[in-house]
């Protein structure tokens, strides 16, 4: 995403792990209480059923490695994918075959004008916009992007996440082949968290010889009300936060937000 | 020590870490709140200077790469080492130069009759000790090895410590070319917790190949009283325990015992 901190010899958040992010999604689900990708489909084929106008064509933008687009393949669903990275991107190519339409993009562009019954946004991808306005403009051309009536599904960490929990800890763990420490660094009196990725793949010349990478990712917190408020003025209604991929309301114990939308009928979008 | 887990191809505890010792120790005070040894020292020079006798001679049991004994070569004791490992040891030589005497033996052995006015063992090395016996012949052994009257400290992890705090919890940390996971694997309803380390230390090859070595420590839980009456039946008297190197009486919240003892004058201990 823009803004992310541009370090000397550090990669792009996601250019470097995209060989191992699945395995690292599986890990996050264990150890940090993120949804598994087939609870989020679940939940938004339940959403999608409470829709008045039935949903067949999703586009996910932030698709990564197309983790959530292939749970909605085996559904049923036309999807299409959308992310920044080419590396990420290649690996959703190899999962999900020739056919999905896949685009390399940084939000807030989303290229074409192609409109879709739903749109999502999973694994706290929005958590690395850099300021309001890019998650304005985000809002925005998601709205151009999702038919009238339409649904937006997106899941954001919750501000205390960010800001407080994650604190300075360290999650590590030693896998074999694949070895990798998180170092979350918090910025007293700033939004944001910076997580110092380094990560250890054995190599193929020899059991004991492994080759590193590291990458840097910044989150942000972001506050729930201005979150409501951005939604608002791109021209969603029916807003509701509910907690982690289930349908209990998100209250001052959540960790993770699942955020549900409607595109207004009303009027377009902002352009 | 004896007692620990033979994993197939993990080495010895201490065998594979030793050229990175000195570092996680720094690594160790700063995360853990582990005393450093410059504090160890100072607290062992009242602890001396408070005995009837003075104390000149000082034998350091596991005395690892010699972080200690090189404070008290500093305060100008007359020092020596014992340790089981060899790469430590090597490490040891090069840190004291060819005066000190060091001695390769695995506790509770201590070779020879050479008498001490005081032993000292640090940095948790009795918790290695796997069960009552080795801990009572050890205790046994070093009161042969220090005179009648002399002293003996050493620390260990608090049985709290050790049971419950470290859990299963995960420490970790990327220095740059050495990079680090301690996984603490608590066992419920046994008496220890086993420490999976892995290191990751940057190769001469090239500034992204690291080697992988791999070690698992197992710490035993101590139990207050059974350490003091161990000690003794051993012919140790004036046995006091503090916090962590200070001269505050340990208590319930103290996570590493520092335990001061002074060898009976009556009688022989027990061969």
């Amino acid at each position: 995403m823009k803004g992310q901190p541009i370090t000397a010899g550090i990669p792009e958040p996601y250019e470097a792990i995209s060989d191992t992010y699945d395995r690292l999604a599986v890990w996050a689900c264990e150890h940090w209480g993120e949804s598994p990708r087939y609870k989020m489909a679940a939940f938004l084929e339940k959403v999608w059923s409470d829709h008045p106008a039935p949903v067949h064509s999703v586009l996910e933008v932030c698709c990564g490695t197309g983790l959530m687009l292939e749970q909605l393949v085996r559904r049923g669903y036309a999807v299409s994918g959308l992310d920044r990275s080419g590396p990420m991107l290649a690996r959703a190519r190899t999962r999900l075959g020739s056919d999905v339409p896949l685009v390399r993009s940084e939000l807030p562009e989303i290229p074409g004008d192609q409109q879709y019954d739903a749109v999502i946004c999973a694994a706290a991808a929005l958590n690395y916009m850099p300021d309001e306005q890019t998650l304005q403009r985000t809002f925005e051309a998601v709205a151009r992007t999702v038919r009238p009536g339409g649904s937006f599904v997106f899941d954001i960490l919750a501000h205390r996440m960010v800001a407080d929990r994650f604190g300075t800890s360290v999650w590590a763990d030693d896998l074999g082949d694949l070895a990798f420490i998180w170092k979350f660094q918090n910025h007293p009196g700033q939004s944001h968290t910076d997580l110092d990725y380094t990560q250890f793949l054995r190599d193929g010349d020899g059991p004991d010889t492994y080759t590193v990478v590291r990458e840097t990712h910044r989150l942000f917190a972001l506050d729930r009300e201005t979150v409501r408020e951005l939604a608002r003025r791109a021209g969603f209604t029916d807003i509701a936060v509910y907690d982690n991929y289930s349908f209990e309301p998100a209250d001052g114990a959540t960790d993770y937000e699942t955020w549900t939308l409607t595109r207004g009928q009303a009027t377009d979008p902002p352009r």
